[in-house]
């Protein structure tokens, strides 16, 4: 079953084996029991948890231990600039945004705007990136977080504070050790290198901050947790606590592939996406219906293989009652796929439109989250 | 001639052989005609100069063709805290202070905090280095560098300016470039492997500032050629101009070593030290004299291994007149060990009280130099 494929920041590739990847990265799948617990405190719970988009974690019954005991925690999320952000990109912004409204959590937003320049050989302008940072930062601002409990923040504007805590991060790891966790060479650049302690330490400056220890929670896409394998050892040493973790699974890219990337744009949607691109886009989706129309009247189609199922799933349709009448008109061949598509590119181009009015909105707001220093 | 002896930022070790160093380092040796260059627009030669103390260059002529064009030069120098400033730390401020007084240049002075933390397994806080960079701070104002013209910065506090500067220089060295030229194994943290990146960005920080190729020149230690060797390939690529450097010998230690060090205190004036102290160490100076008071009357002694002449060659006698009369007497047996080192222990215990008033003084000043970002 455990076909071949790959997880890396860098590289995600193949069909995913989520079980195998929960064993090969030492993360805890998440259980009924913990489920149940998170929804005694939210009141409720997310869709994304309750369909296991979020589906591994680290800690997290430690963190509930401690926000009984009334130690509040905090969270932490990133993205690195590179481009227009997708729609895969905001399921761990809007996790993280329901976890601060629920726990009335503080938050830092970390935009690595040298990741990408570092990584990435065909990125030579350190300067662009910054522009590209704040386009995503409207993004990200646009989902509703709370100005008074976020922080945002670029490496490169605030490494007047990250630089000297990531170095007691990095004094604390040799090239040996990075080399193996994060697949490094002896050709890549000491920038790169490097890097790994700056993404590090937002997991516990607030603890730095405060002058005491401050549990920290990072919703993440499960590429990144490789960082924090790193770090959460490192942090732990530093006397600090090492940060609980909440892993993603990637949203499936409209072909079927492991993730939706911002580098393979025709089967990718982007916040950015005009209603005709979105129609087009969403018209190629691979669907798990028949061949034909006649046949998919007769023997129905598979929800889990069809795209335009799985972005409903997903991101689209909150409400498991609606869900589960959309997964069933799939596998009854009740459902075509033309009349499938259009309702989902017509829902993707309302939250888009929303979004963008929320985006242009945020530009004024900009400065209420924006920390530098 | 060349006996056994290592000079790297990390280590200076045997009896140096300085024609072997500028061989070894590809640097070249001051000529007399640079120096005729040098005086005719600075007026004068400092003694450091006259007397080859500073002994070595790169891209010298090219720094005075580009200040004859009227394209003048910035200056850029440093200090890694790692406890109390020796004399010999003094060697490359006073040279820059003179540049500066007598070419009119702006000035960067980087502190990096960071270096010897991330460099030394037991150094283990990163604060301590700031309250002992701070003092060092102040001990370099004490020179008298001109507040309009000079910029002093901690890399941990500076990190907002720097941090990005730097990824520039690092994603253009792999670690296998890095290793060979720093000395680096696999088990040297990712920090360490980092740090020589923010070393380089003082070099072309002008230039980024302004918009335009401002030429550069740094006095330094011989044993700091290292980090340059590395930067100044890349700051050329990155399209600025390289670097200049003048390298300054090492001020031997009173028992005649490679170099007074700030970790073998037993041999080396402090700036801190108190008179009784100058005076012990002073006292247990090696001198190029006689094994008693009567043969060095009869043979004389050799003012090239005296400490105490040289001393007073590399910082306590700028007449070069009465120079060679300190010689002079050693040589010939008319001045005694004790009587000689009476003299030098006053004149550095005179040095050191003044340092330390204007100090003092420095403390009101500090605002005026330091830069945050």
């Amino acid at each position: 079953m455990a076909g071949s494929f790959s997880v890396t920041p860098w590289k995600v590739e193949g069909k995913i084996d989520y079980e195998v990847l929960e064993k090969n990265f030492g993360i805890t799948p998440i259980s009924d029991a913990l489920l149940k617990r998170i929804e005694k405190h939210a009141g409720e719970l997310h869709f994304m948890l309750r369909r296991k988009i979020f589906l591994a974690h680290r800690e997290m019954e430690w963190l509930l231990d401690q926000y009984e005991k009334g130690n509040k925690f905090y969270l932490y999320t990133g993205r690195a600039p590179s481009g227009d952000m997708t729609l895969g990109h905001l399921i761990p912004f809007l996790m993280t945004k329901w976890l601060q409204d629920k726990f009335g959590a503080d938050l830092y937003i970390q935009i690595p705007d040298e990741e990408k320049f570092l990584a990435k050989k065909d990125i030579t302008d350190i300067e662009k990136m910054k522009s590209i940072a704040y386009e995503n930062i409207l993004d990200i601002i646009a989902l509703g977080f709370d100005p008074k409990k976020t922080k945002i923040f670029l490496d490169t504007e605030y490494a007047g504070v990250l630089y000297k805590q990531a170095c007691r991060v990095a004094k604390r790891i040799t090239f040996s050790t990075a080399k193996d966790a994060l697949g490094l060479t002896n050709e890549s650049n000491i920038g790169w290198i490097f890097y790994t302690s700056m993404q590090a330490v937002p997991a516990f400056l607030k603890s730095v901050e405060e002058g005491r220890n401050v549990p920290c929670l990072i919703p993440l896409a499960v590429d990144q947790d490789v960082h924090f394998r790193l770090a959460r050892d490192v942090i732990g040493k530093l006397g600090y606590y090492k940060p609980a973790i909440l892993h993603a699974q990637f949203l499936p890219s409209l072909s079927g592939e492991a993730k939706m990337s911002s580098s393979s744009g025709k089967d990718t949607i982007y916040l950015t996406d005009k209603p005709d691109v979105v129609e087009k886009k969403v018209g190629r989706a691979l669907t798990g219906q028949q061949a034909t129309a006649e046949l998919q009247k007769k023997h129905g189609g598979n929800p889990d293989k069809c795209m335009v199922c799985q972005y409903y799933r997903f991101l689209f349709e909150p409400d498991d009652g609606k869900l589960e009448k959309i997964f069933e008109r799939e596998r009854d061949g009740t459902m075509l796929a033309g009349e499938h598509k259009k309702e989902l590119s017509d829902r993707i181009n309302e939250f888009l439109e929303e979004h963008r009015i929320k985006k242009e909105r945020a530009r004024d707001k900009l400065e209420q989250f924006l920390v530098k220093g």
